[in-house]
């Protein structure tokens, strides 16, 4: 990690820089993928998974048998946990629910917004060398909590043809049985255009390598929806004296072991515990699997001494981190200070893998400084927002006057003559 | 209008479409805007200015002097009819505030969400022969109520380099002073990118032309959050027998004058209905101010016949209309119908034009069938939703032996380490 001390405002942004893909040709790349699989449909999928996961696959859609298989595989404890994930999460986005509330703004008009499931929507969950069951939980619940009528969900098979038991296992604990052996930027095609075995959507959530992030960006220029835009993953800490170096030097490595392009970026008041922070990171990465992943990623990030502790606050919220973890013994004090983050853990004990796994938030959150503009997944991903109004005799008489005005104010004849031929034919009767 | 009876299911997608833009010629046009704006900043704007809207513009923004004689000059009436649609927005608004909600998801782990403004958020107002303020109240206040700290807004000048009085008094009435005279695809590109004059925003809104439309799609792509996709407006109308003809075709002509490329849908399992809806309009039509765009506007629109109301409704939820107005004696049988549409006016006397001006919900809504995948702009548009946590040492004693069995399974390490070292210190005290 590099350590900075006290660096000024106005070479911030310097240091709030994420690692860039080169964009180009991954662009040229993506749009091919996505031409053929409109084109060609299955023929491409088949095509592709040959190319890029070296799979022939005959039937994209998961059978029940290979679900019952693989609920049959996976050990009792892990069932047990991933339920208990399951329960928090669903909780947490239960309470999001909006009840329907009717306001009359003017005697006689009535205004209320209801909230109806997106009919179709497709979740992505990558392959590679971590099955990543978590995110079918986060995308999964809220999906079934809202009422979505078809969920469907991709995700690649191995050379095998298999998936992951622990991935079919939580697709059928929450409710989703059309599951489908497809990954990549093909995916994300099948998706938003259909294909012979994959129906299409209109709104695809998940995450993904850059080219499931280039084709979510592209389809969306086609009018399909997404969970939001994408990059690498981060955490950002915020430590004060009251704080424990063990601690955050584990929060560290578990968002460096992620990727090598994952940032982590430390932030302090203490030199005491920037210090002991380092020496801690060195003695436990020694033991990790992944530790040549998490030194790459190490490269990339930055630890900074800031005097006063404020300035930590204001540069957090100039980086707007994804995770944004509050190591302090009173976190409290500071939560006004926080305007951009994607999830916050506060105090020494809420590290970032509980919400990545089991505290209830969601993990699907905004990266790469779109927590300045977007917000995590949630209950709201998953429905559109209807509004209704209804209006009385006595309502248009109320407010049909202002509706006149106004009308002819902005030349609109014909909106105001909606209002005039409604109030005469009451005046008539 | 063109008459329809009974269309087949299988034909239904030929009678949803939306009249089309042509694209790429567009995009070259707004992409080379956008990047000599990024380049030159005030200088390139001062050009545009020049050159698509014939005025010469020494300074960009709003002078107080400006404002305040613009607020002279517009009567009491119209501002008095301003007021009473801000008080009733006002109030619908405010109402979809969420409170914050601990949810205690394990003992000890505790989970909610904070609503913070968006800190800088761009408004944009189109100009041309309508001055549409409404869309400034429509976006300022749930602005204002969201606490966004910089408010901005854009909007075109005329040939002597003066805005339309009502946008000036409209936008000092809801909290915004910093107004800039600037239009088309640049105003956008100054607010994605910031100029000398115009600071830039980390989200866009507002209605406009293609030009306008294309820009907000390009600055997305470079991570500038939009309200919506945009394309024509539309309204479709179910009428039932005990809908009242008149008033139907007084609401397509509402959305008829609003360009030429508007559509407008009706859909009956009345004959009779239909027939003298038809009849209406061509006597309405007459009379109108803009009947020369309404005319070419309802070339574009159809009018179907369907035996069973049933069919109504599914095909209203197939189009996804931005306006849905259920003429009916009663229309609250039919509200479980609906499942996509922007916002929904039910009865009689229910108008789309109260709804564009005054009854309190958001006149900005999903048009081109995206109400089938996103909601019109709400107090919600202008938030970001921060998810906290905060785990207490009870807390991590009953969730951590969860996380560290998923975090194993997904074969993340040190996820699992940040919970184990956690569990360990507690033990050891």
């Amino acid at each position: 990690m590099k350590v900075y001390n006290n660096i000024n405002k106005k070479e911030w942004s310097k240091y709030t820089e994420r690692p860039q893909f080169e964009n180009k040709q991954l662009t040229k790349i993506v749009r091919n993928i996505l031409a053929e699989v409109k084109k060609d449909q299955d023929a491409a999928l088949k095509k592709f998974s040959l190319q890029f996961d070296k799979v022939e696959v005959d039937s994209f859609e998961v059978s029940k048998k290979e679900i019952d298989i693989a609920c049959n595989t996976i050990s009792q404890e892990l069932k047990n946990a991933i339920i208990n994930a399951k329960n928090n999460i669903e909780k947490f986005h239960a309470s999001q629910e909006q009840k329907q509330q009717i306001v009359e703004t003017t005697k006689g008009v009535k205004c209320w917004r209801k909230s109806i499931g997106i009919e179709k929507v497709g979740l992505y969950i990558p392959g590679g060398t971590a099955p990543l069951f978590s995110t079918i939980l986060m995308l999964g619940i809220p999906a079934q909590l809202a009422n979505c009528k078809e969920i469907i969900l991709c995700t690649p098979c191995n050379s095998e043809g298999i998936i992951n038991p622990a991935i079919l296992f939580t697709a059928q604990l929450v409710g989703i049985s059309k599951i489908y052996k497809i990954g990549g930027a093909q995916a994300i095609a099948a998706m938003a255009y259909g294909t012979e075995s994959i129906p299409s959507v209109y709104k695809i959530f998940g995450p993904g390598n850059q080219y499931v992030t280039k084709a979510k960006e592209l389809v969306q220029q086609e009018g399909i929806a997404i969970d939001m835009p994408a990059g690498p993953s981060e955490v950002l800490v915020i430590a004060d004296d009251s704080s424990d170096p063990e601690f955050i030097a584990s929060d560290l490595l578990s968002q460096a072991e992620h990727g090598v392009d994952s940032q982590v970026v430390l932030l302090s008041n203490s030199k005491n515990i920037i210090d002991n922070t380092l020496i801690a990171i060195n003695q436990q990465l020694e033991v990790l699997p992944r530790k040549e992943i998490a030194k790459i990623a190490l490269q990339n990030s930055t630890c900074i001494y800031f005097e006063d502790i404020e300035n930590c606050y204001e540069f957090s919220n100039y980086y707007a981190p994804e995770h944004l973890i509050i190591a302090s013994q009173k976190p409290h004090q500071y939560i006004h200070k926080i305007t951009n983050a994607g999830s916050v853990f506060l105090g020494n004990y809420t590290c970032e893998s509980a919400g990545d796994y089991a505290s209830g938030t969601n993990h699907t959150l905004p990266t790469n400084g779109f927590a300045k503009n977007y917000s995590g997944v949630s209950l709201d991903s998953f429905v559109k927002k209807i509004t209704f109004q209804e209006i009385s005799k006595e309502g248009i008489q109320n407010l049909g006057n202002t509706i006149e005005i106004m009308a002819e104010a902005e030349q609109l004849i014909a909106h105001k003559n909606a209002v005039s031929i409604r109030l005469k034919s009451i005046k008539n009767v």
